[in-house]
C-alpha cells in the first residue's frame, strides 16, 4: 500500500470530499486516489464484467477502503460511468473500397460487442443513468463522429465541391441509431429473431443500411 | 371502498401472499385485488408518466394500502412491467401502396412515442429489468410480429408461391432493431444529431430502411 493510499484510508471520518475537509492534504493526493480507483475499476469491469465487479474488489485492487470508493463516486453505477473508457477501435478501413464500408462497420461492431461485454453494460446503464448516457454521448462525439467524418471525406460525400445530402454529423447519428438498436435487441432485450440471426446475415442485411446512411441519399 | 378492498387492507400482517396465507380467503379476492392495482397503475402511469407515478398514488386510486401493492408486486418497476399494456395501434395501412409502408411505419412509431411517454419508459426499464424486457418481447410477439406478417403477406413477399429472402419473423426483428434504436438515441440517450432531425427527415431516411427489411433483399 502506498503512502498516498494509507493517507486516504487514515481519514475515513471526514466529509464527502476528504481533501476539501482537510486543508493539510494537498489536492494531488485526492487526484491520485481518484486515479487509482478509476484504474482499478477499469481493470475489474473489463475482467469481471459490470454485474460481477464489486466495489469491494475494486477497493482492494486500489488498496483503499471501500467506503472511500463510495465517498468519491457514490454508487457502482456512477463509478462505472466515470471509469468506462471505451475504445471502439474504429479502423480507417483504408484498404477497403468505399462500397464495402457499411458491411465492414456492422461486422466491426458485432465483434467489439462480442469481445467486450462492458460495452453492452454501458448501454444498459445509459438507458437509466444520466451519467452513463452522457458518457455515451461523449463516446459518440469523440470517436463515432470523427471516424464517420473521415470515412465520408475519403469517399467524397462531404468534399468541399458538393453539398452533402445530409451533414456528416447526422449521418453518424443515423448509423448509431441502427447499430445501437441492433445491440439493444440482440444483447439486451434478447429479441428471439435478432438473437437467432448469425453474423453473416446481420452484415448482409444491415450493411446496405449503414452504407446508405454513410454515403447515400434517402 | 368496496368490501373486497377493505378485506385486503384488513389483512396487512400476513405473509408475502395474503391469499395463500389465509385459506379462508377465496382466490377470487386476490385476483380482484391484483386487477384493481393493475387498473389503477395503468391509469396513473398513463396520466403521470413512469417517473412521477407513485406507489402511494396508485394504492390510493385502488383504495388499498401501499404495503399491499408492494406485497403483490415488490417494486414500482415490477408493477410497471406487469401493468404496462401497450397498444402499438399498428394500422393495416390498407389504403397505402406497398412502396409507402416503410415510411408509414416510421411515422407511426414517431407519433406513438411522442404521444405516449410510457412507451419510452418501458424501453428504459427493459434495458435493466428482466420483467420489462420480457414484456417487450411479448409486445413484439403479440403485436409487431403479426402486423409485419400481415403487411408482408399483403405485399406478396411471403406468398406460398415464392420462398421469401428472409422469414417474416426475422424481418420484424430487423425492423424492430432500427425503430427501437431510433427511440433509444432520440428519446433516451438524447444523441444531439438524432434529436435535431425533424419528423420528415427521419421518415425520409429511415423509411427506405424499414421498406427493405419489410419487403426487400439485402
Amino acid at each position: 500500500m502506498s503512502p498516498r493510499d494509507q493517507g486516504a484510508v487514515a481519514a475515513p471520518g471526514v466529509g464527502s470530499d476528504p481533501v476539501a475537509a482537510d486543508p493539510a492534504v494537498p489536492p494531488r493526493r485526492s487526484d491520485a486516489t481518484r486515479a487509482a480507483i478509476l484504474r482499478a475499476a477499469r481493470e475489474r469491469f473489463a475482467a469481471d464484467g459490470y454485474d460481477r465487479a464489486t466495489i469491494r474488489a475494486i477497493a482492494t485492487d486500489a488498496a483503499i477502503d471501500p467506503s472511500m470508493v463510495m465517498r468519491y463516486y457514490g454508487s457502482k453505477e456512477r463509478l462505472f460511468a466515470a471509469a468506462a473508457e471505451f475504445d471502439l477501435r474504429l479502423p480507417d478501413f483504408g484498404d477497403l473500397p468505399a462500397e464495402g464500408l457499411g458491411a465492414a462497420l456492422v461486422g466491426h461492431f458485432l465483434d467489439r460487442w462480442e469481445e467486450d461485454e462492458t460495452m453492452i453494460a454501458l448501454l444498459r446503464a445509459g438507458a437509466t443513468n444520466p451519467a452513463a448516457a452522457q458518457r455515451m454521448r461523449q463516446i459518440f462525439a469523440d470517436q463515432v463522429g470523427p471516424a464517420i467524418r473521415a470515412l465520408a471525406v475519403r469517399a467524397g460525400v462531404s468534399s468541399p465541391g458538393g453539398e452533402p445530402a445530409l451533414p456528416v454529423e447526422q449521418r453518424a447519428g443515423l448509423i448509431t441509431s441502427q447499430l445501437l438498436g441492433l445491440a439493444l435487441t440482440r444483447y439486451v432485450l434478447l429479441l428471439p429473431p435478432v438473437v437467432g440471426m448469425d453474423r453473416a446475415e446481420l452484415v448482409d442485411w444491415l450493411g446496405p443500411t449503414i452504407q446508405r446512411y454513410l454515403l447515400g441519399r434517402p
